[in-house]
């Protein structure tokens, strides 16, 4: 199989993505990968699969590669003697953050009709706001961690006690994200968030909370990944969270009971069916008194949570044979005629 | 100023966006308007303004025009020399249903840095889905009709008594729709619905409920409509919804209290501000028992609800120089270098 890694965009979390893209040489072995590059302006550049690597981006270096168009079936090159498309049996999104995360990807594969792995557009909507996910998980009956919610001309007010953790709605990868341990820390934390994004969820910050990431994807059958207790400090910083996305080999399952880890699966079952199918993505928990609480959806995660699957090659594969069908919809111009007439008689 | 009108789309409403289009030649005569036409296989081509007609899209003669490819800037025409780009200062988004309604257009406007009015991308997802506009409402404290939620693969069953009303919950212009008198209309009902969407909602149907149109922008102020109180018979049916599309005329007021106007008001700027920055839309609101109830969000009402502004092209224009502005996201390849020099640490 011929598959499109799609990467970059104009994300914060843009350099983080060519680490998941490049990662992807060391596991998609058996496949042909077709590296097409998002700049941090938005064109687009065909990568030599051979000769990628991070600093082909950081030198600027990649400006001399093709660059490439999109249009209805594909992306082509565009030469003097007409435009030659791209060959690539499926895309996979790998763009971490906005363009990849937030639907424009997903939105404009489907417009053009390119088959693509990657969570649909409303799935992307929904999940790439922190408050929308919200919504989303209350609706499918998923617990989550209590919250109030903040837009940059609010009155700096929160009603619940101390410590407390500050996130911009939109953004993943920690970026933005403050633990604020009184109320002295409070301004300078929503300061920081509101330059990233123009509101913020807070929520408690829970000490020591027991947190579990769970991934999987829907192909002609549920594939959940192991149960994975993230190492963990206080929180990540970026730069650890970072070096996180270039993970490549397998991690032990967590050890936890059959009921919780049926719990945890019950949940990420219903967050992804059937809004996330034609993704893998990945649903990072909480257990607070043996509660399942969802923490975030990584619509999008880091190197595809590859290290989670036993056969992540294998389920790719057997997505793209699985993806979700656009309804097809024929504009055969009946009404057009039918107001002609009516108008012809009014 | 110079309006490139973007319409058509794989939408079943994209006949109406036609005559929407066609609707704006009467109405933005001070401005130069530059039609820009999706086909339903979503071609983009560029339609003469003095010689656009309903047929010349039912008769399949646009495909004789200039194609357009869309890239970063603008719409572009290829030729022998390069390609140049088609003028225009703002692009307005007419297309009704999928492609315009859902987010898709929005997306590749972002994406490509084109200045355009319609709702954003967000706004979209969560109006286009009648059961997200629900989940939108609540949390921003706006009632609506109370309802019941079904897809495809659910038991059909209901608790709510009939007569219910059925809607596919992303359709607009009344596809699929159907009031359900009793139990047994309720199955065909649902078999209609399902041909044009995976999941619909179900609400009472309330017999003459007083239904209230309001429309509005954010421009430098709020620039509000009129408040319609919409002629109708039990439903309108496509048909007559279609010929809505080409009003272009002043419509009287709706004779209602000020309290009322106010309430109705209210309502919808708390759904519009912040979400529906950059659009013209509408909501259309039920009362009942004195209660203002959201009963739909348009976010591309039919010709742009024209025919409720006392200056639409003037508004056209102040929503122009006020359009939402996307961050700037700076990509400084800071991380990679910092990557590459721990990875040789380890």
């Amino acid at each position: 199989m011929n598959i499109a890694i799609l990467f970059g965009g104009s994300s914060f979390e843009h350099e983080i993505s060519i680490v998941s893209a490049i990662t992807m040489k060391k596991v998609l072995k058996k496949s042909t990968l077709t590296y097409i590059f998002v700049s941090a302006n938005r064109e687009f550049y065909l990568i030599d699969t051979d000769k990628i690597n991070s600093k082909l981006f950081s030198s600027g270096e990649y400006k001399t590669r093709k660059k490439l168009t999109l249009k209805n079936g594909g992306f082509f090159i565009d030469g003097m003697f007409g435009s030659k498309d791209v060959d690539f049996d499926v895309a996979l999104n790998l763009i971490h953050g906005r363009d990849g995360e937030d639907g424009k990807i997903a939105s404009m594969m489907e417009f053009f009709n390119i088959p693509f792995i990657s969570p649909r557009m409303e799935a992307s909507a929904l999940s790439y706001n922190k408050l929308y996910t919200k919504f989303l998980a209350d609706s499918l009956g998923v617990k989550t961690v209590e919250y109030e919610y903040l837009s940059k001309n609010d009155e700096r007010k929160i009603t619940m006690p101390y410590p407390v953790i500050i996130k911009p709605v939109r953004l993943g990868s920690s970026i933005g994200v403050s633990i604020v341990k009184n109320e002295g820390e409070f301004d300078y934390a929503l300061d920081v968030a509101f330059e990233f994004d123009t509101d913020v969820i807070i929520e408690p910050f829970i000490e020591g909370v027991k947190e579990f990431n769970q991934a999987g994807a829907y192909t002609n059958d549920w594939e959940l990944s192991i149960v994975e207790e993230p190492q963990k400090e206080e929180f990540l910083d970026f730069e650890k969270k970072y070096m996180d996305f270039s993970r490549d080999s397998q991690v032990l399952e967590a050890d936890i009971s059959k009921e919780l880890k049926d719990k945890i699966q019950d949940s990420f079952k219903k967050i992804y069916n059937p809004l996330f199918k034609g993704s893998i993505m990945r649903c990072d928990f909480f257990v607070v008194d043996d509660e399942v609480l969802l923490n975030e959806i990584n619509p999008i995660p880091g190197s595809m949570a590859n290290y989670l699957f036993p056969d992540f090659e294998g389920m790719i594969n057997r997505l793209f044979k699985n993806l979700p069908n656009e309804q097809n919809i024929i504009v055969n111009y009946d009404y057009i005629h039918s107001i002609q007439s009516a108008k012809g008689k009014v």
